[in-house]
């Protein structure tokens, strides 16, 4: 019996999310229909980010157990002649058997894109969110350093999640423009459900000029959904990075 | 009557091309069928640059006669609830009356992006070609600027184009490498039929190993499409910009 770690990116256009759900196609649903048909036994995926519907993935893990013979290694390969092209095992390496990717420290890194022009762009369409009302990014960076540094997130953190403390620390969080794109880049231990599309729906209220960047110091004081602002769309968000540090 | 210039975005996944064709989904019969639903008129727009099949475009132009009352400067807004998502009018404007896309000096600027690791990224892979031979940009480089400047692209037409001359001249050809994407950006006053694609498709056998920079020159002068490389898929190609210069 061995432990291996799937590295892997997904198009979340066509899922319903990572987690695995019945009746509706999820990354993780195919991971494990594609490893029952490789190594012919009943795997169930441990998943690292579950991502929502819609969301996109440079980099998401997966861990499992297997007694097959094929080294961990060799599994990317044979898993990406049998996944869809939109999701794909870019590594894939034996761990120690305890291992668990949602007990570990990590740091994921997670980008928030926006096209901010008069005009949607066709091909950023599927990985974008679009707004036409002009947004400052300088105004959105001084709103984003409040955010960075051990803080309770409870007021970025839809209803619906179970955790037991809302206190989640950020690292960094960037916002840059270049031409018609707005990148929101947030690094930090931990992310609630929903947290990065609620940081970055209030941080475009900012940029319109509807919030004062101040202000998210009261949103975090007030540990109420309410205080924030509307939770992004999806096709913007991506987990682009994902690394473990014990 | 006026004539209205359109400045048009599409992903060019979904067609099979610009130019309009009786059954098969076109650009040019996107705009035709909402211009006919906008203005109840017959209108056949004149292309720019009419793309092949699966190309991309930021910034493609169509031009239209109509008696109109509507100003043309309006026209983008309303045709734009009438597009699929897949197509954007960035902007539209009344231009001479004499005016056509084609029979002006014009400068254009093509993408060619290359995924170049070990595994495709599914987030990219509608927009850029992958492969996982190691490429060297600075030889790809290398091997451009011989395309600089006025020279017969003979070698560097596909078959079934029927222009008067292959003379044409490249203003600029950049090969650029950011972690695992590699660029090619070429600017010239025209392109003849699959150039672009036959240009990437032979500096990415430089960049392989299997060419000499310097067999460019000999590929230019043998004036004879077998002595290039092969034609590079159609996904990794974007009209960027178009410009008129008189």
């Amino acid at each position: 019996m061995k432990r291996v770690m799937l590295t892997v990116a997904y198009d979340g256009t066509a899922y319903s999310g990572y987690q695995m759900q019945e009746n509706a196609p999820t990354i993780e649903g195919e991971l494990n229909r594609c490893l029952k048909d490789l190594l012919k036994e009943d795997i169930r995926v441990i998943g690292g980010s579950r991502t929502d519907a819609g969301v996109h993935a440079l980099c998401n893990v997966a861990v499992f157990d297997t007694c097959a013979r094929m080294p961990g290694e060799k599994m990317s390969y044979a898993m990406n002649q049998r996944l869809p092209e939109d999701i794909r095992i870019r590594k894939a390496q034996e761990v120690a058997q305890g291992f668990h990717p949602r007990r570990c420290d990590s740091r994921k890194t997670y980008l928030y894109r926006i096209v901010n022009s008069a005009f949607p762009i066709p091909t950023k369409r599927l990985y974008s969110h679009f707004t036409y009302v002009p947004l400052d990014a300088g105004r959105m960076q001084e709103a984003a350093a409040f955010f960075v540094g051990e803080h309770d997130f409870k007021s970025f953190c839809s209803a619906g999640s179970q955790v037991e403390s809302t206190v989640r620390r950020i690292h960094s969080l960037e916002v840059t423009r270049e031409g018609e794109e707005i990148t929101i880049c947030v690094a930090g231990n931990g992310f609630l459900y929903h947290m990065v599309r609620i940081i970055a729906g209030t941080l475009m209220e900012v940029g319109r000029g509807v919030r004062e960047p101040a202000h998210m110091a009261e949103i975090l004081e007030a540990k109420d959904r309410r205080a924030a602002g509307p939770t992004a769309p999806a096709c913007g968000l991506c987990l682009a990075d994902y690394k473990f540090l014990s």
